[in-house]
C-alpha cells in the first residue's frame, strides 16, 4: 500500500488531512508535528513521499537523512523553496513539488476589509468602545460605495479586490502595464500611475516586487494623491517607501493605510514579541496609530487557503509516487 | 430674504451645511452648536424655519417659545419625532418635517464589513498585533466567498447587503414575509425561517422590530442553526435574545455575533462611561469578548447620511418657508 508521511502538520491543517485520506483509501497517511530534521527523517521510514512545510532548512545532512530511509519525493504545502539544498537535492535525485497558489481570493478579501475598515474609522471606534467612551460623535465612516478605487495592478488578486469592492458600489480604476482585454474592454483602465494617483479615494496595490516597483509609493506618488487617501498593501513591503507613508499620515494628507507586510518583517513578522523588547520601533509606531491596520503577513491565511495546501501538496506527492507527473514539479538544479 | 436657523450643529455637519448654502444663495443659514431650549429660541428670531436635531425633549415651553419669536415650521435632521410635544405643536399651528432614510448602505455596509471581520477573526489578531504577538496562527480567517449568507429581511438595507455579500463570491439565500418579485425569480427565497437557519453560515437581520419578530434569535432557532454560525444584528435590539446569544456564544456553537443594536441600549449607548461604573454588566461582557463586535448604534454614522440628513432637512424647511409641499412631512396631532 502506497504510505505518504507528512511532518510538522498544525491543528488547523488537520481537517484537510482527513478529508484528503478519507478520499484516498488505498492510501496510507501518517504525520507528525514535528519539523524534518536529520533526527526525525527516520520517522518516514517505509513512507513512498514525505509532505512539508517549515522555515528550518532542509539541509544536506536533512535530505541525506531522507534518502538513507528510502525517500526521495517531497512535496511542500508552501511555495518558498529558498531553504532547500538544492545542490544536494539534485546529487540525491529528489522529486520536488511545491503549492504557487493558495488562495488568491483570501489577500483580495483581506485588502477589501481593511480598506472598508479605515474608511469607517473602525479602529478609533473599537478603541473607544473597549474604554466604554460609547458616543459616536466625532468618528464618522466614509462608505465604501462613495469612493473612487484606484487598483494598481490587475491579476488574479486585483479582479477579485475589484469584483468586491463594485459588490461595495463604488467606482472602480485601474493601472497596469500588462492590460486585461476584458478589463480594457469594459473602461477599467486609466493611462498612467499618475492619472489613477490624481483620482483615487482608494490606492491599493496588487503589483509584484520587481525593482520597477520598490518604493512606487513615495513622497513624490503622495504628493500627486486626492486629500485623505486611503493607501493598502497587501503585496509586498518594498513597494512602499514606509518613511514616505509616516510623513504623509503626519501631514494629514493619507487619511489611512493598510499594511499585511512591511519592508522590514523578515524576522519581525510571526515571531511572539509580547513581553520583549521589540526590535523596530517605526513598527510599533504604526501599529498604534488609530488610522494604521497592520497585520503580519496573514492575509493569505485562511482555512480555503490552508485547505489548497493541503490537499495540493498531497495531491502532488502521489503524482510523484505514482510516477505521474507532478501538477506544480520545483525545479530541482544546484 | 428667507432665513432658516439650524440648532444643534455639529463639526461634522458643517461641510454639507455649507454645500447647501453656496447652492441657495437666496436663503440665508444662521446656526449655534446650542441646542433648542425655551432660552435658545430667541437666536432663531427673524428666521422664517428652524431645522433640528436632538435628543433633548421639544416641549410645550419650547415650542410656545418658537412661536412667541414667529416660527411654527420645523425641520427635523433625523427620523424620530417621539420627544415632540405633538398636542402643543397642532395647539400652535406647527408644520414638522423629518428625515425617514438617511443612507440605507451605511448599515449594509457596516453589517457586512463587521460580519467579514468577525469570519475572519480579526478582532483576536488585532489584539496580537497591539500586545505585539505577531504569530499568525492559530488565528484563522474563514473567507466570505466560502460562506452561505442568510439574509433575515429583504428590504433596501437587505438587498445593499446581499450584494455586497455577492461582490465577495458568497451564495446569498433570504427570507422575508413580503416577496421581493424581482428576488424571487432570480430564486434567493427558502421556503421558512427555518430553512434558512439550517442552511446559514452567516445570518443577518434587516428587518423591522415588530411583536412577531421580538427575540426571533433565541435559544431555540439558534439550535436549529449551523455549527459556527456567525449572527449579525444592526437592525433593532429587541430582535435577539442577549441571553441565549451569549450561551450559544459559551457553547462554541455561535462562531462570533455582529451588534450594533443591543435591547439595554437606550441611555447607555452614545454616552461616555470611561471612568465610570459602568451600568450593565452584561454588556461590558460583550465587549470584550473577542468574538463579538459592539458598536453603539453607528452603522448610519457616515458622511454620506449625514450630508442626507442636514440637506434634506434645510430642502424639507425651504419647502414649508415657501409654502409648498414638503418632500417627507410629519403628521401634526395631539
Amino acid at each position: 500500500m502506497t504510505k505518504i508521511f507528512a511532518y510538522a502538520i498544525r491543528e488547523d491543517e488537520k481537517p484537510f488531512l482527513k478529508e484528503w485520506e478519507d478520499a484516498h483509501k488505498d492510501v496510507e497517511v501518517e504525520y507528525t508535528d514535528k519539523l524534518l530534521t536529520p533526527e526525525t527523517a527516520a520517522l518516514a521510514k517505509g513512507a513512498d513521499g514525505v509532505v512539508v512545510y517549515q522555515q528550518l532548512d532542509y539541509t544536506a545532512e536533512t535530505l541525506q537523512a531522507l534518502a538513507d530511509n528510502g525517500i526521495t519525493k517531497m512535496s511542500l504545502r508552501n511555495v518558498g523553496v529558498d531553504n532547500i539544498d538544492m545542490a544536494k537535492a539534485k546529487e540525491l535525485g529528489f522529486q520536488i513539488t511545491n503549492v504557487p497558489v493558495y488562495s488568491p481570493d483570501a489577500i483580495a478579501e483581506h485588502a477589501a476589509i481593511q480598506a472598508a475598515r479605515i474608511l469607517r474609522q473602525d479602529k478609533r471606534m473599537d478603541e473607544k468602545v473597549a474604554r466604554h467612551d460609547l458616543r459616536w460623535a466625532p468618528t464618522i465612516g466614509r462608505e465604501v460605495r462613495d469612493q473612487v478605487v484606484g487598483v494598481v495592478g490587475t491579476g488574479h488578486i486585483g479582479q477579485v479586490f475589484m469584483k468586491i469592492m463594485e459588490g461595495f458600489g463604488a467606482k472602480v480604476i485601474a493601472y497596469d502595464i500588462f492590460k486585461n482585454p476584458e478589463l480594457e474592454k469594459k473602461g477599467y483602465y486609466v493611462d498612467s500611475l499618475d492619472d489613477l494617483y490624481k483620482q483615487a479615494d482608494v490606492i491599493s496595490l496588487h503589483v509584484p516586487d520587481v525593482p520597477a516597483n520598490v518604493h512606487m509609493i513615495n513622497d513624490k506618488s503622495i504628493a500627486e494623491m486626492k486629500q485623505d487617501v486611503v493607501i493598502v498593501n497587501v503585496s509586498r513591503g518594498p513597494l512602499v517607501d514606509t518613511d514616505a507613508i509616516i510623513r504623509g499620515l503626519d501631514s494629514g494628507k493619507v487619511f489611512g493605510y493598510v499594511m499585511d507586510v512591511y519592508e522590514g518583517e523578515v524576522g519581525v513578522f510571526n515571531e511572539d514579541w509580547e513581553g520583549k523588547e521589540f526590535p523596530d520601533a517605526r513598527l510599533a509606531d504604526l501599529i498604534a496609530r488609530p488610522n494604521v491596520l497592520v497585520t503580519p503577513h496573514t492575509a493569505f491565511y485562511t482555512t480555503h487557503a490552508v485547505r489548497n495546501m493541503v490537499v495540493k501538496a498531497f495531491d502532488n506527492n502521489l503524482e510523484l509516487v505514482e510516477g505521474k507527473e507532478a501538477e506544480t514539479p520545483v525545479k530541482v538544479e544546484g
